[in-house]
């Protein structure tokens, strides 16, 4: 693959090296790894990579990968640039010819985003975005246990994603992190919710099989002076019935990244919490709640996606980087099927595309929207 | 005591019984356990009342006990029938000098509430409601917390009630707790959010201090056929500017009585829940979680409102009957001062009274409103 | 019932009250709480006991409770003095015809708690010992299911119990409960393996229904200058080829009262904590974990014996003082039936008695010798 | 790296993959991945490998990568074996002047062992011992913490190691893990002890810096039929003073891989299991437990091992993989530092070598003569 973006001291592109290299079928062959040349070649070296594949510009890489002979050129595409540069390189390299994975949000507004679902429709290329969360095996197992009908009608959503990490105004104190996420002009028209809440919004789609309708948002600035939301809650209502709560903070102090959803229908409910992500509850109307473990010995009570995307047996806890590892190898996967001609499975086909990535950027919209409005409910449109 | 209501197979009378007999310092003297005579009558022999003290009516019970001899009547009434039958037997037992104990909700309506309020500021008489989550000592906690500064200005509130004992239409199958409780001529105009819904908001205003201003209410009904609400979640805002969000359902299936909070202020945080009461955990911006455990050996750490509630060191788990008869043992030891003529300390005092009644009443009749509007904000009005 | 020791100040007494009084069935009537008698008196005071019924010592108070006409005079008497001054009250209890509940250890030798067993069958009263921790709603559906063959033969028992509030020499900073423990003329031949280490290994046999047959001991004496031993490991062989490990220490810095014990057979396995005990873990070889609830809505699932012992439904927390009740309740209903010449319950009946008291004391003297032994198996003898 | 054994289907050889390539740092480059040809071919082809650099057998691979370039042949190999084969290749490495890294346990015998040990002194080459869960962030926190006298004098270490996987004979039910785990001639002299109480042992003393000079060992064949161990109970004895126990056992059933260790000292204790790698309990003698949390954002208190060994910040939770990877990033990095003679710093440095793997061996020696003898204590010899 080609990174773009992800130079030396970036947090999400040292992870998607992470994630990519950890099965052995991707490795960097190439990288645009930042603006600043020289940050770009130091991090060049520091992947080991050929000179002559470091670039110093995407446009560059591309335009010169492709002109390589196939075996040799890069197979696809990584961008983990800021927000705001997430579109041009895309398009740019779907263009000419390259898949893509994308950092999420997939763009920086919801015009970009369609246009890359035009773009990929029109060539047929395969877009991946990386949704970490769905990646996890115990995710996938819920998704599949309400899709069986297991916990009968959904009729409850709650989902959370408290982080405490911006309760200062830190951007202010160095943190380049904080500083480019909680600009406007680099993550765009949300803060928290558009940074945590769209993965917190997407979990529940997924699991749930279900779509947003109608949205009702409250977001704060909870930091004096600062530009863009710190904190929120949404009532949500869903086109199968269920209602649902969505909570997204960066001002919940002394929280990690608790992400958490829970799903009840007529007979059941399950939960499952990103902090403790080898276990999902499993809870019963009229019996004991049984814990399911990832990799458990269960015959097959775990799905096939469930063990499709574990590498080791029960109590070899697995986590984020694995979860992460899960979207980059099914996406090989599927690539490498593509390539021989062959047809993936269900289970390898099962990442987070383009479709996925048009959604998260209605979601900002609405949620925004109707943060603005007086009106109670707000009518989600994509 | 005179108890009313509270017959035998009753659940929520017995539990005042065991509560009040807990720490010896109250026993049934009297009361008017039914208003089906044979109940009534067998209820007193279970409970070992002398004949001429087991009464067939709560009229007939106030007025007989107030003509004995001051050192031989009951020195309080307590109030354990369903909702629409707490105002009457209150008032007579305010009008004939008798303190009262009601279980909450505190009446039918506010109009009722506030008449009770009048009377209780007429009289000088004690009103004691039991909303038993706020006996518990790490509920205390963390007010104490909160109110000294340890987690600076509060910012977010974040509270759940999920049980899941209504997921089915039981009040269809003989199941008499649900047959009244979901019957608005029995429990008022909101179920849920009556029933579980105003323990959650008395929690969060407890806590914190502060004061809904405005809500916005999702109000559900999601079992086909049922007359009030069995599922609601409800945005808040608080005088003291933080944001909130109050979820209470009856169907989600799987859960018993989860009620749990986290508040969150700029230096950290606190998270209570009630199915594991004596820990109480404590989040840092920059310090790793602390786990307060009730009874614990760290000094004055506890502060003391915890540790007048606690019986037992730590490690010697107190639960749900504890929590209630810490109201009890507030209630009656205030009572005693009284009658004593001496001051109460601070944490005798600290029980809930009839302002937490009129409230709790408000409570219900904003969210239904806001439910029914198809305005954003709700504003709290009592 | 009468109370030997327990006076103002006293642990275990206010425990004992506490947990008498909780079910409306047993009420304290008359007490020789100290031998101080001026601490004697003030504690009747404290208890509301009338001034004729305050005794200054236990001789006084049975001799004239025993003259008293039956329906005047106490039920029952509760000895809750030091280990050493346990046995002559009781004898003399059984020997002027009353009932005893006594504190367990039940005596402060062997040979003492052999005499008692002797006096029981020969006056055909009964004996209770206040084993707390088998009152647990759980542990005794625990039993039910090693009984029921549900997880198989038993292989494995586990069983711990550290407390950390003896990592200190507190004995000589003024803490009374600490000095009479750790002086082997109040508290007998053993320190943790006896206070704590007993409480295991009751446990231990009325879960699985096994008797220890070998052990092998390695008692330690952690706190320099300390007489009696305040950690201790025990390998142990059961009489149904199980192999078992037993933990008791008081310097384990930092734990409460962390009882814990696993038991696991060929189908699976059980885990149950003291400080959650609302929770039972039951463990499969090949499904999912099964968390069984105090109180669970699950039909028939638990036991009789889990259902009689709580008083609550599911989700409202049950503690010690619970668990303490229910052997005071099962006591007292099993006395009331004896009284109205009726057959108490085989769930009454389950309330440790004499024989644990024999076999508390044996453990204690088996323990001992074992760790004084040089051979590793020492063969467990009454 | 070349790897010895791990062809297609065999489990630790994926999982020492996976690890090795996570950080980028390493690549298999060579590997005789099989005995049996065809599957040693097969693997080969799916880890694309050259066709030149698919051995048949160890001894071709040693001896041809020896004869290449120094940058062109691997630069160490990886010997992924069953037990009893680990011994030859290892040596033959050696003598060839590769560094090598082998799974646990080092070798067959003690004899073995040794050897090896004198093999490495004698080459200065590097031998690395993938005793995984040391490799853990927060496992080198506790051990830190110990060192640095946080906890005080060491008192008491508690480790346990059950699992239930081996609960029937499924070594006769065409589990082939099972079957050479459980065959004397493969496995070894011990089961269950050498297997997984091996690493209970290598985590006690690597925690505590201290080590077992005497122990009383309890081996037990649970499962009828079957020729070595499959559980155990160990009393221990520390050089530091400490009393401990370990528990060991492969037939607790419906257990996954549940190591846990505490440690107690005169202060306070630390408490860790390998389910939840990524939180350390730290418990007070007088203070609140914290909660100490991987990645944890509480400036220097987490000490530089644990940082160092951590990729992502707090609330992404890493697990096994990651651990089992920052022992081959360690091994890694100080074998790049020592060919570009620079000196690893001491975090690079603390991965397991040699003489653990000599100690491992000495524990199982030791274990089994002590189950084997009436004597109570057995001396720990090497």
């Amino acid at each position: 693959m080609g990174m773009i973006g992800g130079g030396k001291d970036a947090f999400i592109g040292a992870i998607h090296r992470l994630a990519a290299n950890m099965d052995g079928l991707i490795e960097v062959a190439c990288g645009a790894l930042s603006i600043n040349p020289e940050i770009a070649k130091d991090s060049g070296h520091m992947l080991f990579l050929p000179e002559d594949r470091i670039y110093l510009n995407y446009e560059d890489m591309i335009k010169k990968e492709a002109a390589l002979p196939a075996d040799k050129r890069m197979d696809f595409v990584t961008i983990v640039t800021p927000n705001f540069a997430h579109f041009a390189p895309a398009m740019l390299a779907l263009d000419n010819g390259f898949h893509v994975v994308i950092e999420k949000p997939i763009a920086f507004t919801s015009d970009e985003a369609k246009q890359l679902k035009k773009k990929v429709e029109e060539t047929g290329l395969i877009l991946c975005l990386t949704h970490t969360y769905s990646g996890y095996p115990l995710v996938k197992q819920a998704k599949q246990m309400v899709k069986d009908g297991v916990l009968g009608k959904i009729r409850k959503v709650w989902v959370e994603y408290p982080q405490g990490w911006l309760s200062k105004m830190s951007e202010r104190e160095g943190n380049a992190q904080a500083a480019w996420r909680t600009d406007p002009k680099k993550s765009g028209k949300s803060g928290a919710m558009g940074d945590i809440g769209t993965h917190a919004a997407h979990l529940a789609e997924y699991i749930t099989g279900a779509k947003i309708t109608h949205l009702c948002a409250d977001l704060n600035i909870m930091v004096p002076g600062r530009a863009l939301d710190d904190d929120g809650n949404v009532l949500l209502k869903f086109d199968n019935g269920a209602a649902g709560v969505l909570m997204a903070s960066q001002v919940a102090a002394g929280e990690e990244n608790a992400l958490k959803i829970r799903v009840y229908g007529e007979k059941g409910g399950i939960e499952w919490a990103q902090h403790e992500p080898n276990t999902l509850l499993v809870k019963w109307l009229d019996q004991p709640t049984q814990i399911l473990r990832a990799g458990g010995n269960y015959g097959d009570r775990l799905s096939s996606y469930a063990t499709h995307n574990a590498r080791t047996p029960g109590g070899h806890p697995e986590g984020y980087l694995e979860a992460f590892a899960n979207i980059y190898r099914n996406f090989a996967l599927t690539l490498s099927a593509k390539i021989d001609g062959t047809t993936p499975s269900k289970e390898m086909l099962d990442f987070p595309g383009v479709e996925d990535g048009v959604r998260g950027m209605a979601f900002i919209d609405n949620v925004v929207a109707s943060a603005q409005s007086d009106k109670k409910w707000w009518e989600y449109s994509l």
